[in-house]
């Protein structure tokens, strides 16, 4: 749509800092004028840029660039160094209280990554569990042993990857039920306790769960929020073999990484991908927020880059689709016997009634539509929080700038105890993730996460004010 | 009905050997008169045992019970002795091979122990799919993180398992994608790489590969192919504490073991509940094929002789009503907690959808009916391949009687190899599993399993006669 296009052009401009909060941005007139648009279509434009809270309309004057609070793209890297070496991971028990103190009834719903539920894809599925367990009786009475893929899910996802730029073979597809069971798997086939994998930092709690839960130690890499893992400090983490010592694996998120948003360049992509390779180090990336991604184009996987078979693509339908589906995929590379031997292992196959109704939903034409509206509703989700924030919070805080996904990550001003925080929070009714339970070195305590999942709205608004009014109390 | 009690108390004189092989039964009009039942009634009971192979008709003379083959019951144990120690597990790369072997298109499948298709109820769980989809249609949208299990199916369980004299705490229970699932959560919650587990010998191949993905060693425990696991090893096996390299924790199969058919006796129940449990070995019991045991009231798990929450039983319903469907659970007793928390990191919660459909057919009143029939036809699919055996086979085969479950285990003579025996029949285009995958220690060379989960037929008489060829050639 050219009003959608006019509204990326500004809402980059901004973004890139050529245009200033308080700055006045051409009247509807001059730009339709300018562009050969009609008013219509500016004005459609410039309410997208209102409606995502990067711009307010001031009777009268005209559209102003809005008051945004502090970017953390220009903010130095966090200060955690390899040089701290691996560590053993400790977060479990204090992370299912926090999830478990989130998800009780009635909290505001800043904490889990989960999309609302009116954004989720809840009567299609059904429509279409309904439609094909009345065409295909004979679906759930197979093996749960062999054949882990069914046909029509393996050919929706090479088609799919295909238009990301990432050609997968189905004979290094696993499907799974869910991107955390993809890389449990994953790590399964190629590390051993005691092993050391490389992780993001600050890096999604889950991934630390997985790793404390097999007996597998962390190494923290310094991590950009706009371009994602160091691969300066990757380089040197990973100079000593992992017979030695060294790093086993990596387990990153290229796009849209959790917390911090990041997505790497392609060049970045590509080095990590060779460096990788090069040194037997194997990569397995979590590219559940891919589709969510908000540049131009969905931004290709690493493993697009690699031709070694080193790299393990892992994704599920829990952040586009619904997270009580319960399934995802592998795409293994050269370790797909593997990864298969460690899913028959775990649970069998994966419900083929479920693999079936996925790939009836990839196939349809209206789910490129679906993807499309749903990150225009992140977008503007993310938009309006950091707004709320940079209202209600102390003026230090400093934010991310997502470039996917719908997560926020705040760091705020130093002493700030992010899990006291949490605490009162919790006792308000309000959610979200304090930010030591994104290391597993202790770091980050006067940071949180907050999760953008659900449309805007007075309650989510009235949370984040209290939550201000918390920090600074 | 009338005729199945006169067919079962016949079957039971003649499994007990009070009728022998040749002997003749009484007269239909002499049974009429002394039971008081109509002629029908009789010949109905007759036929049933007829079809169950255990009597056949002579023209103009009656009914005799049929040659049977060499029961395993009055064999001695096997020559296994605890003394040998546990061993590393090395069974998963043959294993795969010998599965896929099996599962190749246009094998007789007497290998993987699968009900039937016909035998499984797709279209009634088809049915539920798509009435539960249009009526609940937020069932999808739900967290993964928390609430592992929905209320419909925890009632389900709750209410079945007391009918089997087993009351289950919703506390207990988690909800998982299998039994294989189950297991290897309880595993994980309760055993560190290099613990040591106890296994019933021989035991299901599955259990073995799961100590082998996990780095445990397997200790094998002599097992009777009528009452399960020698208590008496058991006893001197768990005499050294954990701590000092001792036995961890017990992975058996009390109901229906796979591959003996054993069920354990009552008071054997409670004497190893007491026993683990005064020694802190925790005990993992499959019960999967617990609905599906021939005697006449559900045999009880172990879980209800244990007060102490020392025993995690898991289960699913994959041999009930459909391998495909992906779902089963465990209660877990007072390590629920760990069991939560490792289900959460594994995979998240079972499909919601999937938690309803079961929950729906457990409930309804015609699975009673199900299970009835199945057990039916299970012992009548066993009756008539043993008979087969006895036929083609030679005549040192021994072969057991299965109290539960659907396949046979049987000891070929000495020398036989029956891995060779798969390769050849493989080739013939028959499958089966070979005795050896059933041990980490390399016993069971000169035995295999047959599975029986499909209904008798030509090509599976044909199947098993080419097989004996292929053991006598």
């Amino acid at each position: 749509m050219l009003y959608e296009k006019l509204a990326e052009e500004f809402a980059m401009q901004i973004s890139a800092g050529r245009l200033q909060p308080g700055d006045r941005l051409p009247s509807v007139r001059h730009l339709a004028r300018q562009r050969a648009l009609s008013i219509s279509t500016v004005v459609a434009a410039l309410r997208t840029l209102e409606s995502r809270g990067m711009v307010e309309a001031r009777p009268q004057s005209g559209y102003y660039v809005r008051r945004r609070p502090a970017r953390m793209a220009e903010v130095q890297m966090p200060a955690a160094a390899p040089a701290a070496g691996p560590v053993d991971v400790g977060v479990s028990r204090r992370l299912v209280q926090v999830l478990r103190t989130n998800e009780a009834p009635g909290m505001v719903p800043l904490g889990s990554a989960l999309p609302a539920p009116e954004l989720q894809l809840g009567p299609r599925l059904n429509r279409l569990y309904a439609g094909i367990a009345r065409r295909r009786p004979g679906l759930l009475a197979g093996s749960s042993h062999s054949d882990l893929n069914e046909a029509p899910l393996l050919h929706a996802i090479t088609r799919r990857a295909l238009e990301w730029g990432c050609p997968l073979a189905p004979e290094e597809l696993v499907v799974t039920n869910s991107c955390t069971e993809a890389m449990t798997l994953c790590l399964r086939a190629v590390t051993r306790p005691g092993d050391t994998v490389a992780v993001e930092s600050p890096t999604y709690y889950l991934m630390l769960q997985l790793l404390e839960a097999m007996g597998l130690r962390a190494l923290e890499i310094p991590t950009h929020p706009v371009t994602g893992v160091s691969l300066d400090a990757l380089e040197l983490a990973t100079r000593r073999p992992a017979a030695e010592g060294g790093v086993r694996a990596c387990l990153l998120i290229p796009n849209g990484a959790n917390p911090l948003g990041s997505v790497m360049p392609d060049a970045a992509k590509a080095k990590l991908a060779a460096l990788l390779a090069a040194r037997d180090v194997a990569l397995i990336e979590d590219d559940i927020y891919g589709d969510i991604c908000f540049g131009g184009a969905r931004p290709r996987p690493i493993h697009a880059f690699d031709t070694s078979g080193n790299t393990m693509l892992c994704t599920s339908f829990s952040k586009t689709v619904s997270p009580g589906l319960r399934v995802g995929f592998v795409a293994a590379g050269r370790r797909a016997a593997d990864v298969e031997l460690q899913k028959t292992l775990t649970s069998g196959k994966t419900n083929p009634l479920t693999q079936h109704v996925i790939a009836g939903l990839m196939e349809s034409r209206g789910f490129d539509l679906h993807l499309r509206a749903l990150r225009r509703r992140f977008a503007e989700q993310i938009a309006r929080t950091r707004d709320a924030v940079a209202r209600h919070f102390p003026a230090e805080t400093r934010v991310t700038d997502p470039q996917g996904g719908f997560v926020l990550w705040l760091e705020l001003p130093p002493g700030v105890d992010g899990t006291a925080l949490h605490r009162r929070a919790a006792r308000e009714g309000i959610a979200f993730v304090p930010g030591e339970l994104f290391s597993a070195g202790g770091q980050y305590r006067n940071c949180l996460r907050l999760a953008c999942g659900r449309p805007w709205s007075p309650t989510l608004e009235d949370a984040v004010r209290r939550l201000g009014r918390l920090v600074t109390g």
